[in-house]
């Protein structure tokens, strides 16, 4: 039976960019492997949730897994917090947080702290809290990254973020969304968190130590994306195909465990720019023997173009081809690969722009595109897809499409 | 006023052959009829029911006259009866049959009795069979096809395929699908003439004679498909165009007249290889001084599809062209080209694979395809378009589309 390995790099998509010739970073990368599948694949471009719509990562592999997103989203703080091996209970409210870097006036300096390797050393005092009976769990991601989860009674994911998503405004509160008195009473008991939090990290001596060294301090804990867990049928319930997942980052992995996957860990797999992402492709390679649908997931392109820094973007990108070479040559294996959406460097955020997408397997109609990127990939055959089609695409290649009608 | 003649082309659609050298059987066939008519046309590629949708003959049909199936379709066995011209009353139920073949332990060896040439011998001493208060007619239709009406009381079409749809594998009861008295009385008395037929058939004295010749014997009835009409507006009323069907098999002529579409019968047009499609395309030319609106349906290129027979399914395809040069010089007339869904040969089954689309007549935007193929028609103006869209799109070619707003 065919397999899939399905290839996502997250923030792939690009605009031309006048230093790169008006090239997109994909297009002006040196991708041999890239576009040699795309040469023997069909291509086409990928609204990754529908046209114009400017999707976070997590609405968008839901979609691209083919789960409606107005049934099944409800919020990301609880992919993060899965991501990361939490524990949740029913009643529980996540949250993503970033460890963040303000001024004395409450102005957001740095939503990242200077992109610090590690917030775990900060946060470790912070995890176990209790306040008005709440217990409050933080966990450390990769990099700034992290998940906050809440426990106890009376709790809603009603609650706004207590981020501003920019820098050089204050710092916000968290705030009710609806008007019920579990909103109210979150929204308080996760602000006097965050103002402790804010105390605590102040007086962490580590602090002391970056500004010595010249870097940002992390004295701020930007706290977003409530959330909690729906249940939904599993992608093996969906497909009837075992399936894992290869990934760093934790959204990925909290993402992949909600939907019934296996996540397999991978050395060197960090989810940064020095991630080995060849050691993934080899532990696809490997996962085929045991798994139907393989899920990798890469992030460099998108911590790239919300960087701004395109030419980090293209290095990355020759950097993911290369890797590619290891499953361009696979007997009885689909390989899709695509993005989760366009950050590019211009906007250093995420966009509507639609994302390249290949297909390479047995049965594909090979179209005429010789090169994967944005614009030769818009002329091949698959044309504009969105992303609840990806899935059906696939299934159909592999001959295992449900029969509508007779 | 501007006419139409709708050529639907059955699992015409496939996907690239090693041993055509990697084209489609249509790519690979010569055909300068439907490539002149592609060059001088509008060309694109069609979903017939939605992305990624793999559908049976009856919804994507439906699809193509832009009948919503969500609303309009219950079930394919009453357009299987309708077609082969039988009576339907309100609180019939209507399937579709194979004659096929089973081993002495119920093991299926072969699901149409090696397309036997008629199954008419074999069914007559079935029709009219009554049990437990149920009359179950049952009429013949092309080669190893029949359609079954039950008549009675009490009935419901909430019942399962008796017909697992494989082979080497055992045969099927009906089940009740809903927990109703009727659907479980249903299926029974359904098991009940499903056994009688298994006696009577095996007791055929022409299955000895099939033995004898090394013929599969016909020993067994896969009953599928329960079905009911639903009151639909019909297609006059819908689009104020008298209209007709020119088809060999049942599913098309059933589908017509549930639609209210004359049905003309031609000779030699039978729904086989054998065909006569050119007297079809005469008979259409000829229709076009009755009707607005002819659509001619032919059958062989799904039946060299579902045989994994490209070379058949690439000498029908030229067989279709050579009828084709009958109608591609007429004055005023729209005439489109398309499928109803692909049967890729390495499937031997239906796919969600878009099928080539053409529109060549009066006010077509003619662009750049010079051949009528299914990655031709990608590149075409129409792009990509799904089933409910074709009947709009002509409709506005002929000027007839209603105005939305004002």
């Amino acid at each position: 039976m065919t397999k899939v390995i399905f290839v996502v790099c997250d923030g792939l998509g690009d605009r031309p960019i006048k230093q790169l010739k008006n090239l997109t970073p994909l297009e002006a990368a040196k991708t041999p492997n890239l576009d040699k599948l795309a040469k023997s694949g069909i291509t086409g471009l990928l609204h990754t949730v529908y046209h114009g719509i400017r999707p976070g990562s997590d609405v968008s592999h839901l979609s691209l897994f083919g789960y409606d997103t107005k049934l099944y989203y409800k919020g990301r703080g609880m992919y993060e917090a899965l991501g990361l091996g939490m524990k949740l209970n029913k009643g529980d409210v996540a949250f993503r947080c970033n460890l963040g870097t303000i001024k004395s006036d409450g102005i957001i300096l740095d939503r990242r702290a200077g992109r610090i390797e590690s917030a775990e050393p900060f946060l470790k005092e912070l995890d176990g809290t209790q306040i008005n009976g709440v217990r409050f769990s933080i966990k450390a991601g990769v990099m700034h990254r992290s998940a906050l989860v809440m426990s106890g009674y009376n709790l809603s994911y009603k609650v706004s973020d207590a981020d501003p998503h920019e820098t050089n405004v204050k710092i916000k509160k968290a705030m009710p969304l609806d008007n019920s008195k579990e909103a109210q009473f979150t929204a308080d008991t996760l602000n006097r968190f965050i103002d402790l939090a804010q105390q605590k990290l102040k007086a962490n001596p580590l602090n002391k130590e970056r500004t010595k060294k010249k870097l940002l301090e992390a004295n701020y804990l930007l706290v977003r994306g409530a959330g909690y867990v729906e249940d939904v049928p599993s992608f093996f319930d969906k497909y009837k195909m075992s399936s894992c997942c290869i990934a760093g980052a934790g959204l990925y992995k909290g993402i992949a465990k909600a939907l019934g996957m296996d996540v397999l860990e991978v050395k060197g797999a960090t989810g940064t720019f020095t991630t080995d992402i060849e050691a993934k492709m080899k532990a696809a390679k490997e996962a085929l023997k045991r798994y139907d649908f393989i899920f990798v997931h890469i992030k460099g392109t998108d911590t790239a173009g919300e960087d701004g820094n395109f030419l980090e973007k293209k290095k990355f990108i020759e950097k993911i081809d290369k890797a590619i070479k290891l499953i361009s040559d696979l007997d009885d294996t689909l390989v899709v690969v695509t993005a989760d959406h366009s950050t590019p460097c211009e906007l250093k955020a995420h966009s509507a722009d639609p994302v390249p997408i290949l297909m390479n397997g047995p049965g594909v109609r090979v179209d005429s595109t010789k090169r994967f990127g944005e614009r030769e990939c818009a002329n091949g055959a698959l044309s504009h897809i969105v992303g609840l089609d990806v899935m059906p695409e696939i299934m159909n290649l592999l001959g295992k499409a449900q029969l509508y009608g007779d």
